[in-house]
């Protein structure tokens, strides 16, 4: 293990794209709704812009356009936009309430559990995702995610990237932001986490956009560690 | 199972007393802290007064009179105060700061693990203590305590038993107050949790004040489920 990194205690993880699979997830499910009506959807198209959707969302709470408004809450506001563009009309409000949940039952990658079950023997293992708490805490039962803690942007009042969510994890840790990394698969994320102290971890998560997508193209030597999976990330950190 | 439980999704803790045994912890800690300078301490009545000064301490926060201030803290200011009355001078400021660590280091009652690993299984299962949140990461990987979710005095910035803890955890579940059942082995807690409209459990802990001592008498008709320990408790909820 790099010396730098002797003192690190704890692991916080980004959770959609980095720990589970959103896309394979909701066409999964999509087709499960829409095979029942005899629909035809291309829910790939679906998916992709329900999480294009987001980032934008996010950004009318951060800039204070919108008032705190939770993850669920923003997800079923583009979901209701999308519904008539995909010609979904016959779906009832209890269907769409549900299939909005989807979002707290996203399969893990194949090598979460086991990373995230090593890495636990190690250090206290914490989300730190914009996902609000009951959708952190179900998708943790759903996937079987082995959480010490989860922190979530809803408890600080502040999406990621700003700066509270990062230093607000690391304070209710009792920690020094130098003792705590962060882990995504998402250059920005780690870069904003950099800011505050933490150190960073960057995890190669390549179809999470799908098969024809890549990930950022880092280099090593823009963050602490960087792993194929997490099992590479627990073997380099000696977990 | 009671026909008004079958809603309960979510089952909240308390944590000292109620899943760990903080006198018996103390107690065996601050012997061997003693045993390497070859004082006499009694244990026992130091155990009995740090936790007596908990209450009056968290008054003084919910009072206003103290600015939001952490059990760590909080248990350190007490702390302080008995290392003179017990004529514990030659204590270094390390030691100290150590010693107080304990309240993250103390041990499940026999019955805690297993009984919450039940649980676990049909409910979600959080703490909803006074401890800060490291202080119950800590303890729970310390004590093994498969906790599905940390909630703390500290993310609301009250203490219990403020209506805004009680409310605040089942908010940040997504679930109604009468879905989520408070357990205590304190009977204030969960009258306090009931006023906010939890369902309420409480598990008797005979043991918690030492040998002598005893819990609150309770009639079975105060509380929604009435438990000996967990296992009773997993029983009675048909966990």
């Amino acid at each position: 293990m790099e010396s730098n990194l002797e003192n690190v205690k704890a692991l916080t993880f980004d959770v959609f794209g980095t720990v589970v699979d959103w896309r394979s997830s909701i066409i999964r499910e999509g087709q499960q709704l829409t095979d029942r009506f005899g629909y035809k959807v291309d829910w790939a198209e679906f998916a992709d812009l329900w999480r294009a959707g987001y980032a934008p969302a996010m950004d009318r709470v951060r800039t204070g356009e919108l008032p705190w408004t939770k993850i669920d809450d923003l997800h079923l506001m583009i979901l209701e936009e999308l519904v008539p563009q995909f010609g979904l009309d016959d779906i009832t409000a209890e269907e769409l309430f549900d299939f909005n949940k989807v979002w707290h039952r996203l399969t893990p990658w194949p090598d979460s559990v086991e990373g995230l079950t090593r890495l636990k023997g190690s250090f206290i293992i914490g989300t730190l995702s914009n996902g609000n708490v009951s959708l952190l805490t179900n998708m943790a039962k759903f996937g079987n995610l082995p959480w010490d803690v989860i922190f979530s942007a809803e408890i600080f009042g502040h999406y990621k990237p700003d700066p509270e969510t990062y230093l607000g994890s690391a304070e209710l840790l009792g920690l020094d932001p130098k003792q705590v990394m962060m882990v995504a698969a998402h250059s920005e994320d780690l870069r904003e986490a950099a800011k505050s102290g933490l150190k960073t971890a960057y995890v190669s998560r390549p179809f999470e956009y799908g098969p024809r997508h890549h990930n950022d193209d880092v280099l090593n030597e823009d963050f602490d560690v960087v792993a194929n999976d997490f099992l590479d990330l627990a073997k380099k950190l000696g977990a």
